[in-house]
């Protein structure tokens, strides 16, 4: 598969990139960026992917998530794709978006699924392009150990996270995640969006619902998840609280920390960034 | 004087704070930010001033920056100002800018002086608005140990933090800056500016030139000063060999690193701000 260099900047000993390439998965040119520290020619380094929250880009996280100066130290490629599809796609058509360009669905707002509702089944396979198609492309363009993958995310790309690492068992060798929504279930963004792109059917819905995948028997080596206790989005959209019940019911190690006084902004993810690296960094040795 | 919050986030154990307050040296509302490391109740903390480049507000190092990490562990409250008045000044006028909105004069690029020539003498008074006024707004707003200041800064802001300390003897007890125009008497950027701002008379320009204060005399404890070499800008404005020579001719004791592969963004500023902010606290301990 062909990639385009968008940008590099050299940072922290590395280079920083920005790509893109034609994705067979959605239809549509997407964008993500890729961290590569200094390393040995010839080694290849382990690989840890950052799915963002809503209304992101790769950009918001490559810009303020302040993540290389832990990844240099550790040795990680760190990876950031795109929330959904976006622009015109190869027949130049505009990806369709939410009926009233609400922020939570469509545009920016892909959930990590195959959606299989029209008009959005056609672009809107973020799953398949996370999970199937963006580490063959990163396998083949970068000094990238697939055998040494973590992955980790933030609001709905901590739901991406938990829920591709579960469905995936053995692929990733460390999961965390940053203030995720751990049901959508059980919430009014999950609600939205596992309707309008997979319809009412809520059996379909299960299969990208961490807390009902958990019950449902998959498991983790562990997990690490940080939540800002001062979240306008903890008590009505992710309920951390789940996720800790469905661990405690299921015997599925998790290490949940509640963080006073922090928000869901990257002024919150960031702190807490570089010990994520750090507890991907362990398991990736 | 009076201050506004505009926003507050928690981070890195810290404060992230926004705010704003109406100036009387500029005529306008100024916009800062303002990071407070936590620290025991009564005690104070020294301060690091961050001038940032052409084309930014508060907001480019505040959230690229990489800073809090590194001020958190030292101790260090770091401030970031505007780059220019902006916006209706008391009587609703607009600021003037730059006559073809170039990002080079005008809004964005106050480049640190006190104009003389209408029409930017009115509220172009980014010196005094440095120098003086916001100083005092820090003192009594936050808990800052004022006799225990370092300045730093960015290209047009690396030129304001050198030349701020120079004419400032005794006041900052660490300087550095990252990839600064080190002569405006030198550089397009600099006659631009400088003669907006100051008029044709190029005797009024040497206040704003750390070269020539060099030359003239006035001297630092000592310098820091990261330069990349894959800076676009180094050849024809930044011209760091002209402050290595100034130094040198001087005695002035300095510390000027020529960084190979690293360009003029916040790639290049952040890799390096930990080992600046790491040695102002060594000074200002």
């Amino acid at each position: 598969m062909t990639l385009e260099t968008v940008s590099t900047n050299r940072s922290h000993g590395g280079v920083q990139g920005v790509y893109r390439h034609n994705s067979a998965a959605t239809g549509t040119v997407m964008t993500f960026s890729a961290f590569v520290p200094d390393h040995a020619s010839g080694t290849t380094l382990p690989v840890l992917w950052y799915l963002s929250g809503l209304t992101c880009t790769h950009a918001n996280v490559t810009e303020k998530g302040e993540f290389r100066q832990a990844c240099a130290e550790q040795g990680i490629i760190f990876i950031a794709p795109d929330t959904s599809p976006r622009g015109p796609d190869r027949d130049g058509r505009d990806v369709p978006d939410d009926a009233e360009k609400a922020y939570d669905f469509g545009l920016g707002a892909g959930f990590y699924v195959n959606a299989t509702q029209p008009p959005f089944a056609t672009h809107y396979q973020m799953r398949a392009y996370i999970e199937t198609e963006l580490p063959v492309l990163v396998a083949e363009h970068f000094p990238a150990d697939m055998a040494r993958q973590g992955i980790t995310g933030h609001s709905m790309g901590g739901h991406g996270a938990l829920t591709i690492a579960l469905r995936n068992p053995g692929r990733f060798r460390s999961t965390s995640a940053f203030a995720p929504i751990v049901s959508p279930l059980n919430c009014p963004w999950g609600h939205k969006a596992l309707s309008g792109y997979l319809g009412e059917d809520r059996a379909a819905w299960a299969d990208y619902d961490a807390c009902a995948l958990i019950d449902a028997g998959t498991r983790l080596p562990d997990l690490l998840v940080d939540q800002g206790e001062g979240d306008a989005f903890l008590e009505t959209q992710l309920k951390t609280h789940l996720l800790r019940e469905a661990c405690d019911r299921a015997g599925q190690p998790a290490t949940i920390r509640m963080q006073p006084g922090y928000d869901h902004s990257y002024y919150f993810i960031s702190t807490f960034m570089a010990e994520h690296v750090a507890w991907h960094g362990q398991r990736l040795k």
